[in-house]
């Protein structure tokens, strides 16, 4: 092995022992710390942080990525792909200083607080100037890199969905937009009548649990390298070596909340049990985008997760679990009562059509914040211009309205990835129902055939390759919603006979 | 303050923030981690041991140490008694070399795993040469002590009752015996019938669970300074501040295993919660004995926990919750019936009055090994003999009998805490009694009176003196059994009606 990758695995090393703690330390923090521990266990946590800055901020460390970069022919494959990764982002971050580093930490702190307290007093005004803030270093950030592109907003796609550009997704969202309004105005349209009665009725966590159970493991999550927890906004955290944690929320009067959270994250976390030690050895685990990942988690959740023969599959136990509470439900009601279409105010609770909707108003929003200076102060008037425009809702005041979600406390460029993920697993589920018979492998509950496919088709580079190169290789073709488009009108046509 | 204290602060701190990480990853061992992930997550937590390590063993905080001792008179009240702690801990380390510290400790890892090897099996002759072993490097350890005692035993007693002697335990292991094998013989001739048919009964878990968390909050225990989750076999961690966790173990058909250890456990935990700031400032956070806390723990498990009282204050609950499983149950059979008097084998399920024989064999046998060169080969012998002998029963294998006990893979001295803990709660508990009315304070459940009493009493000193000067303090005696026998006489005379 090459003399200073070696020096450099040791550095790397340590790091990840230190990532490692500082997982399961931020893993405990939500899920279980006591309230009034979390001050003394967060400073542990920033210790942690503060020792693994010192390492990737070294000289030694950034000299060595200098060197194995240049001599990156002589490397075999795998390291070559992980230098050069880690080289980009060495020139992403060369030229920050400690000072602007300890900068934007700060406003980013400074504006997450501001933000709760403007979201509890339904203002928005309270938060504005802290968005300004929040913008203005964001951008002064993105100025010092050295591989800088030249439209601003590019590189905060970069960041997240590396290849593509706002030119690209411009065009991808402009065609999502109307795709997604015209099923929408024929939606309105049916006189199909979806029951919905049932989804609010009291159903014990204790059931809620077994079921929780019941679905990883039919999904195919592996317990044995997995744990499934609770927390209040559920995530999906790839703790360590063979230690993938999902994480739900159990509402009492709101039994499918937990289902497709519990079926969401478990896609993302069988999408992290399926890598490689080959891969975990040369630095490469962990290195998907955004978007793949919630390309699969929403696969799962939804492609897969609000299928019919999903439901079919899973209905026998629903029924027999909770015949007390939901007994009276049948099949098709339960499938197409998981399938209602209600335009709303809040993105984390929208169905599928319209869930795009809500990311594209997000997007447009923080594209003028970035490439066209618009005054923070009328972001709360254009969004509820759009909402209204789009989905026809207006929010009562700005806690249901533009200060919903926490991203931009720390920046920009996140919120296209959900919707990316959608025409990313619509793009790869045309391919795969071209090679085995998916239909017929869900309703027998042969789950493991869809994670075989995956793992040979989607999962294969998406440590290596980065957005735009992945789905090319992928499905031969370039980014586009129309896969997701034509997907969304066969299942809700046939749901709301239109 | 001092500059040499200031500077070992410093070193303090770090070392601290490390422990808050290692507690926490720990925790996450036993209690979370998925078993394929317990091997990588464990190498972060020794290389998280060798950095705290690398601090304690350091030339400038042991300098720092013996600098300190001699100023000590210089210091303030509470530094004064961290530093005289500190620095016996140095006397006690000092002459111990890297590589003793490495023999001793592949010697206890290596008889942990023949250990499990020989239960499995249920072969002790496997696990003899590593205990010998155990023996022999723990007597080496001993031999280097710069603050040695002469009696070889007594350092091992230091290390957990600090201020007793051989001598001590000796005379006071004596009339326990005799104390309780007097009171057993009583009971075996009692014709009262204890009902227990529905202690083995099927409870679902998530109904132990409620139960689970209305007996802690009952007993006083902060939830938002603390959690309580699953494990297997129970603990109690310390977290770090303002956070302390309780485990348990839920088993189906076994309710009362949960409700015991919960309440023993919710006994350390609430100790663990009355530590004050000033103590944690001062370094002297979770200084107390192992006796201490057990005194606490069974304080709550036993004296209050298995009193009439406490039974007649939680059973409305019960009454309630299990109607299903248990409504057939009487206020009077519970209370009996969580008194059952079985001799047996096992200790972790013996009852109160048995328990402490099954530590007097251990206490007997260690103290042969340790001071008379017993043979390790004669161990199940000897074991079987005694338990004959005193509890009139016999192993069918070692699996039950010499092997039962993890303990003496690591070291000697700690089994003795366990019965000198109900020795001492029972003395405090009959000042207690003296100034205020516990009986009526329990069936009231005002427990926080309970606490109070405790924190001003028991809690106040148990981190800044050693057992014996605690025990003075506290009570005005020295260590006796009198009080526990009577204690156990009085309530068993009683139940049984003898």
């Amino acid at each position: 092995m090459n003399n200073d990758l070696k020096d450099l695995q040791k550095l790397l090393d340590k790091r990840r022992r230190l990532a490692n703690a500082a997982s399961i330390i931020s893993y405990d923090l939500e899920t279980i710390c006591p309230k009034k521990g979390m001050s003394y266990e967060s400073d542990t946590l920033t210790m942690l942080s503060s020792e693994m800055f010192k390492i990737s901020s070294s000289k030694e460390f950034k000299d060595l990525i200098v060197k194995l970069y240049k001599e990156k022919d002589s490397l075999e494959y795998l390291d070559r792909v992980y230098v050069e990764k880690e080289y980009k982002d060495y020139l992403k971050e060369k030229n920050i200083t400690p000072e602007l580093n300890l900068k934007a930490t700060n406003i980013y702190n400074e504006a997450f607080v501001k933000w709760i307290d403007a979201k509890n007093k339904k203002d928005f005004s309270l938060f504005a100037p802290y968005l300004k803030k929040v913008v203005d270093v964001s951008k002064e950030l993105m100025n010092t890199r050295e591989n800088k592109l030249s439209n601003m907003y590019d590189n905060f796609i970069d960041d997240f969905e590396e290849g593509f550009t706002t030119k690209d997704l411009d065009k991808f969202f402009a065609d999502l937009k109307a795709g997604i309004l015209e099923l929408l105005a024929r939606i309105k349209t049916s006189k199909h009548v979806i029951r919905s009665d049932f989804l609010t009725r009291f159903v014990p966590i204790y059931k809620q649990e077994e079921f929780s159970n019941y679905l990883l493991e039919t999904n195919g999550f592996d317990f044995s390298r997995g744990a499934i927890t609770t927390t209040e906004h559920p995530f999906t955290d790839d703790i360590g070596k063979d230690d993938v944690r999902v994480t739900t929320h159990y509402f009492t009067n709101l039994f499918i909340s937990n289902i497709f959270s519990v079926i969401h994250e478990g896609g993302h976390a069988i999408f992290a049990q399926q890598q490689t030690d080959e891969l975990f050895k040369h630095n490469l685990d962990n290195k998907m985008s955004m978007g793949m990942h919630e390309s699969v988690s929403r696969f799962y959740e939804n492609i897969i997760g609000r299928s019919k023969e999903y439901i079919h599959l899973i209905y026998p136990k629903f029924h027999e679990l909770f015949k007390e509470e939901l007994g009276d439900v049948s099949e098709n009601e339960l499938y197409e009562g998981v399938n209602l279409v209600t335009p709303s105010l809040v993105r984390t609770e929208a169905d599928e059509v319209t869930y795009c909707i809500h990311i594209i108003i997000r997007y447009e929003i923080e594209k003028e914040l970035i490439n066209n200076n618009l005054d923070v102060n009328k972001v709360p008037e254009l969004w509820n211009k759009k909402y209204q425009e789009y989905l026809g809702v207006s929010p009562k005041d700005d806690k249901e309205g533009c200060l919903q979600d926490v991203h931009w406390c720390s920046g920009f460029g996140y919120f296209p990835s959900y919707a990316i993920g959608n025409a990313y697993n619509s793009m790869y589920f045309e391919k795969m129902n071209k090679e085995i018979d998916v239909k017929k492998i869900i309703s027998e509950g042969k789950m493991n055939e869809i994670i075989s496919w995956l793992k040979e088709n989607t999962f294969k580079k998406s440590n290596i390759l980065n957005d735009k190169e992945w789905l090319k290789d992928l499905t031969g073709e370039s980014l586009s919603a129309s896969s997701f488009i034509k997907y969304l009108d066969v299942k809700y046509s046939d749901i709301y006979k239109i």
